[in-house]
């Protein structure tokens, strides 16, 4: 397989979505200018993203919608399941162990951890919440592959060293802050208040911009 | 005020958790270079970024927390709340709703829409989910300002258009798919999905990587 670049990546995504939605819609085939019309990118754009994993298509038929979403899945990593241990149960972790789709992609929580005292030994689902000094045994016994940070942002690089140093393959970051990890540990990002915030300032600067305006109308 | 880029808007948004920490904790002062090693970046791109927005800190003597606090608040537009019209009341619109971090940054979702049958007229919290149809005379009753869409990626663009046609000055976007809107909305795209399938990818391919080494030792 040639490198696959991380916008590739997230565009087999979003092709992933797309076939989702068809198979639900029980469409049997897709050309890839229709693929490519409802993932909004060029139908170029589809063939040089599939043809890093083979040959799919089939010259005037398209693509089955079956296969290449099983194929989708199978290079996004999506048909095997992974073990994953959460850091914290606060707003976030309570939010993400009620997400559906996190255990449709094939991620399953199977430890929760948490150092507030109110917290430890309370239920979360069918586990219950286990003091951070447990971290490392439970990782351990149970095989823990990846862990999900969803602390307050101080927290957050501590904990990733200790996922790290546990062994863990990869983190998923719910916490707003840069984390450091080792290149060998996958690292991504979730970041709602970033967003949130970028949105709340690109309108309150569009106020500024109106405020401006009035104040200095352009002359005529 | 210059012109800001929003990956300086996304290091004010960390300064903001940075000092959101100080405070809690209770210092009352932060140099440049604190600031600047609890968020990741250099001592020199912290000074930039506030310089764009006046002068805050005094030489010698580092910034207030709660001044500069304040400040970066403002900047960002998290001094004043904004009427979010949620569209979508499944999974993810449950969590947001849930999700109090949302509500503390000025959000308050004022009214919930959905077009499933078992959905409409059931209660989210306080509200009541109301049909799409009714979107657009609720969103001019209530001055709703902000859309956030929570809906399947199949119909995201479709709610997207709805809202810009309703006049909404900003979208918050939690569907996986690319929406298009007119410059004049400001639109921002929270994708867990794109995240969560960017890890899982990374860590099959290191695993195949392991896989071809395995196979294919390393002479020596």
């Amino acid at each position: 397989m040639d490198h696959v670049s991380d916008s590739s990546v997230r565009r087999l995504s979003s092709y992933l979505r797309v076939l989702d939605e068809l198979e639900h819609e029980g469409d049997s085939m897709i050309s890839s200018r229709g693929l490519s019309e409802l993932a909004g990118v060029t139908p170029a754009q589809v063939r040089k993203d599939l043809s890093h994993f083979g040959s799919f298509g089939r010259r005037g038929l398209g693509y089955s919608v079956a296969v290449l979403r099983g194929e989708v899945r199978a290079i996004l990593g999506l048909d095997r399941r992974w073990r994953v241990g959460l850091v914290g149960a606060g707003n976030i972790g309570n939010a993400l162990f009620a997400y559906k789709e996190f255990a449709r992609q094939g991620f399953d929580i199977i430890a929760v951890f948490d150092d507030a005292p109110d917290r430890i030994g309370q239920p979360l689902g069918e586990l219950e919440i286990r003091p951070m000094d447990d971290f490392e045994s439970i990782c351990r016994q149970r095989g823990v592959e990846i862990g999900v940070i969803a602390t307050p942002a101080r927290h957050a690089q501590q904990v990733a060293d200790l996922m790290v140093r546990v062994g863990l393959r990869g983190i998923l970051n719910f916490a707003p802050r840069k984390l450091f990890v080792p290149p060998a540990v996958a690292l991504r990002t979730v970041n709602m208040a970033i967003e949130i915030e970028s949105l709340s300032f690109a309108l309150v600067q569009d106020e500024q911009a109106l405020h401006v305006r009035r104040r200095f109308p352009p002359g005529d």
